[in-house]
């Protein structure tokens, strides 16, 4: 009853940002990613009769305390739907998503623990009915499960049923690159569930916010569909931006910029009135990723590197969704 | 027929941002600001016989193109309530506005105008009639008629005869600081005026700057007459993050922020949790000015000098309104 999988993580451009059920994880508005090739989770969920408890090691390291405790509850919605409750797993995880990226490694982290795990356990679901049960980990993990573009349809059901990601196009559809621009400075005092928590319970801009996505989703559909660059980009900055604009309006008011990243969206609009087409957007944190075609990379990652207060660039293409190995 | 005004400019607390009226300049909502010291025009106006058109002389130098427009304009406002249409004037103003610090130079400029130009024409208006008729010069210039606090009520006539600045509390009243921080780099991309009326056409938060104002009043009032600093500037903070936050989701987006802007703002926070009491404020620029207690005020000073990127700190107490030489 063993069975490993990798999943890759996936950046929003359209963003998830608040939830209509805490504990379902239920989002208030649908989100559209790219799952990224450079950047993957790799997990053994091995099922054994001797064991009492859950084990979980990440990168060789037992892991205790929220982290461990997150994953265990997860595993007991696996049991409970293989009906196998009192059976524990070893959990062994390999994380090559560099932290300091800013990348959510629980996006790639839960999507191939569902998917190893409900393999393990002996339950073969289909990628939709994965998809549900992975964003019951972490709601963004869902959209891991697909490669490519994909998107995560909110859904009205009360019990979460209808609220799982679909696949809007392959990762093979259209070769755009992301660059994830590291800051020497990464510190957020407010973190992105509390944050998220705090726009939707006080932001007077969230209904704002929520009433143009559909619009926004239907529109870089359309731009991802015919490849245009141009449109799928702009279309995701003004959406991050829109984002972020919410929690300037939460109370107490806070903002996850730091200099350096107004620095880098400045020399983004920059390199766009120079020529180079290049978009960023940001998720819940001071990082910035840059959107770009292949044909530009080396411009835009030597241009990149030279912004004062930037210490890495890590440069990825489309990945593909969950394996098995 | 020759008089000659003093005004101070201001800095808003609860910021003027969107137009009803472009031509009248009817304010979508009402605004508070504080009346500065430290920064002033003095304007003589000399209606002669002689003269066919009239002339404007700013520090010295001939004025023409958009400012002299504005400028003519405006009196043509005041010979029509003067009756005397066909009279002109020598116009000489001196501003004591430092451009750089990112003062609307309009705000005390069309107050010393209004003032020296109706007393010049033989008119003798009260405070309220003359900031009704300054607001259709330049609109926050109608509140520098006043000293101290004072609030521009929006007022909601059509032909905006409900639309001036009324005292909320004297320059007397209490003595909080503003330092004018100047940045090494204060371009923008986009003016005051053009970003005000994108973000009202196009903004999805445009509504929810307007439904949150007459709450920030009320408080902020409240506060300024108890003289509750952390309310007071709370507030007046969270008002600017809110209005520069409309812009983010703009179409298209835009920001007045530049990394030094986010640094000084980082540092305010920052002297707060250190137990310095200091907030900040933005106008549609990428200055900041913060407000503080006069205690503090070396403090204050030699922190925000050492920011890098911050050329100048220029210090202001509260100012009276307008006075005649």
């Amino acid at each position: 009853m063993k069975a490993t999988a990798k999943a890759h993580t996936n950046i929003a451009l359209i963003k998830y940002w608040g939830k209509r059920d805490e504990a379902l994880i239920l989002p208030t508005n649908s989100s559209l990613s790219l799952t990224l090739d450079g950047f993957c989770t790799t997990t053994t969920v091995d099922f054994r009769a001797d064991l009492t408890k859950d084990r979980f090691m990440l990168d060789d390291q037992p892991v205790e305390g929220e982290a461990y405790r997150r994953v265990t509850k997860f595993l007991d919605l696996v049991r409970q739907l293989a009906g196998k409750e009192n059976l524990f797993a070893d959990i062994h995880s390999k994380n090559d998503v560099p932290t300091a990226a800013g990348f959510a490694s629980s996006a790639s982290g839960f999507a191939a623990l569902a998917a190893a795990g409900t393999k393990a356990i002996g339950l073969d679901l289909g990628n939709q009915e994965l998809s549900r049960l992975t964003r019951q980990g972490s709601g963004s993990a869902c959209r891991s499960i697909f490669g490519g573009f994909a998107e995560w349809e909110m859904g009205s059901e009360t019990d979460g049923s209808d609220s799982f990601a679909v696949p809007v196009a392959p990762a093979e559809h259209w070769d755009i690159r992301v660059a994830a621009v590291v800051l020497s400075s990464t510190m957020k005092k407010v973190s992105s569930r509390a944050g998220m928590k705090r726009t939707v319970e006080t932001s007077p801009f969230y209904s704002g916010w929520i009433d143009t996505i559909p619009q926004d989703l239907n529109e870089i559909k359309q731009a991802i569909h015919a490849k245009d660059f141009d449109k799928t980009g702009s279309i995701a900055e003004a959406n991050c931006l829109k984002m972020h604009a919410t929690t300037l309006a939460a109370n107490p008011p806070f903002t996850y910029w730091h200099d350096t990243t107004i620095r880098v969206m400045q020399t983004v609009q920059e390199m766009r009135e120079n020529g180079i087409p290049a978009y960023f957007t940001i998720d819940a944190g001071p990082n910035v990723k840059v959107l770009y075609l292949p044909e530009n990379e080396k411009n835009i990652e030597t241009k990149l590197r030279s912004i004062p207060g930037v210490s890495d660039v890590i440069l990825s293409k489309p990945g593909q969704g969950i394996s098995y190995i």
